[in-house]
């Protein structure tokens, strides 16, 4: 699944801030590949990207129209279609994070066809996957786990890769989410496949590299996770890392969605995670805690990290707030 | 995904005993269910049922006619369609069990439309699942776990179930495997649900029930599997299993198809079974040990039960030679 940057970013008639999940990640993390925003009128929020008609969008040089928002139920509502249909008509990709699929409306399939452009719905993986061998691989690998979902193990895993290719150490970003993808250009959306092969994909996804490179894998849900913790699993498996990073939240008390969950002991996390790596990699290593400490002022920031530090024996930061270093350096002596 | 019997068992050209799973999986535990087997020309084993025409089957009463065959990448060959289609046009549903589709086949489809039967995948899901709730369900459910993938999960399920049901104990089988599938009559083939929707699969497969009702659940794969252990973690969680059977098999020194790989220790897999199920259901306990003694003999297959039930504190019996008595008594009084 490869992506053609740069993009106009489509926020539909969305209300919701939290809706903006794909538009704000593109629009942060590669501000540069992104012409604008394209709005419905009853749209109330932005990602602070020019605003601009589908028309302009491909007049200043737009590749990609991509569908940035989500709502209930992920479907690609009768609303949405006359500015994606004009997208096309401008010679448009499309590129789609909701559950529906661009595929399934046959008028944008064959609008797509006269136009030749590629309609790419990156939740659902088009490649046909292998069974995991298990087998080792060459070059080294970093992990980010979580103690529940979102709670910050796209953000971590992209502050890693920038800090390491500012250092100029060798890394992709490899992507496992939508999000991910569309920042990173390509990847897999792991939790879109069968389950028989998760892990296989996530092999396909981290093939044998050089021995100094590092790929620096976007972790998805939690081994506590009661609905996605399968999914966890067979990431770690696949990903057969050298290092792990555990990334966590302040001030969360119930897992995200689940009021009967409490997220785990952050000591007990780093064990159960290291105790599944290490079946298909013998040599991982946790190498640091990422906090998000977003609940709290900074001085009760600074005190928490040094706490589960303490606790951990192991550099503890808030990727946003004390960036990475202490973790990369950590990662750099494993 | 509902089966019709009494089934006619199509084996193809098979000429290995080890590619009949389906097929013998059927006439072993449903044999009052199974009409006799069709054989191409070329083939070369049986299941022991009586062998017939298409013609001969229908006559006799068959309302679905079973590909009980696997074969190197799950094709439907072309030499297979002669006898399908005989069976459509006879009024038979079709069962396919492997990997590609009947429905993908449009001579097979429009067929079907015809002679109103369905053609039914049952390796592919076709409900669409919600993500697991975690909330806790009413009834008992007890699931099987295994150090290995193969080592007798099934068997041990449906003995299970089936020495509930001689002691009139309330109890359903719930299949999770294409073969299991085909003996309950329905299920759902866990490893081929999209990953985020294992636990939720699993959760509608085995849902409230009375509180003397035992759900018994066909475990799937193994923890310490590197392709398939994200299946098993998610069926685990989905199962909010009360009582766990671990499975094993004596005299396998490397996991099935992974020769880098070496079957955990017993009490190694109890841990971290137990571990994981307590999560969704912290009554979770392991209640015995089912052993597959079959590569040695009488004596020392009493001698190393004996020696695992000593070990670990628990019953460990072979279901085939020593029956489940002990693990239900277990079962029961926990």
């Amino acid at each position: 699944m490869k992506l053609t940057p740069p993009y106009a970013v489509f926020l539909g008639d969305a209300t919701d801030r939290l809706s903006l999940k794909m538009a704000n990640s593109i629009a942060a993390w590669r501000k540069e590949q992104c012409i604008g925003e394209i709005t419905l009128p009853d749209c109330t929020v932005t990602t602070g990207l020019p605003q601009l008609s589908v028309e302009q969008a491909a007049e200043l040089g737009a590749k990609t129209f991509v569908l940035g928002f989500n709502n209930a139920g992920g479907h690609i509502d009768a609303k949405y279609l006359p500015d994606i249909k004009l997208a096309i008509q401008q010679g448009l990709h499309i590129v789609n994070g909701l559950h529906d699929k661009l595929t399934d409306i046959p008028e944008l399939v064959s609008l797509a066809t006269q136009y030749q452009v590629d309609l790419i719905d990156i939740r659902h993986p088009t490649s046909r996957f292998k069974t995991a061998s298990g087998e080792n691989r060459t070059g080294k690998r970093l992990l980010t786990v979580g103690t529940d979902c979102s709670v910050g193990k796209m953000y971590t895993t992209l502050a890693i890769h920038e800090a390491l290719q500012a250092q100029k150490i060798n890394s992709t970003f490899r992507a496992t989410g939508q999000c991910g993808i569309l920042i990173a250009g390509e990847g897999v959306a792991v939790d879109c496949v069968v389950s028989d092969f998760i892990s296989g994909a996530v092999e396909a996804l981290t093939p044998d590299n050089e021995d100094d490179h590092w790929d620096v894998i976007e972790g998805q849900g939690s081994l506590f996770q009661p609905a996605y913790a399968g999914v966890t699993l067979g990431l770690i498996h696949g990903a057969q890392p050298d290092a792990l990073v555990l990334c966590h939240i302040l001030e969360r008390e119930k897992m995200r969605g689940m009021p009967s969950y409490t997220l785990p002991d952050i000591n007990e996390a780093i064990e159960l995670n290291l105790t599944h790596a290490r079946l298909t990699n013998p040599r991982c290593q946790m190498v640091g805690i990422s906090v998000n400490t977003m609940a709290v002022d900074e001085k009760t920031a600074k005190e928490v990290c040094l706490q589960i530090s303490q606790q951990t024996g192991l550099p503890c930061q808030d990727p946003i707030r004390h960036g990475v270093k202490d973790i990369i350096q950590q990662m750099m002596t494993h």
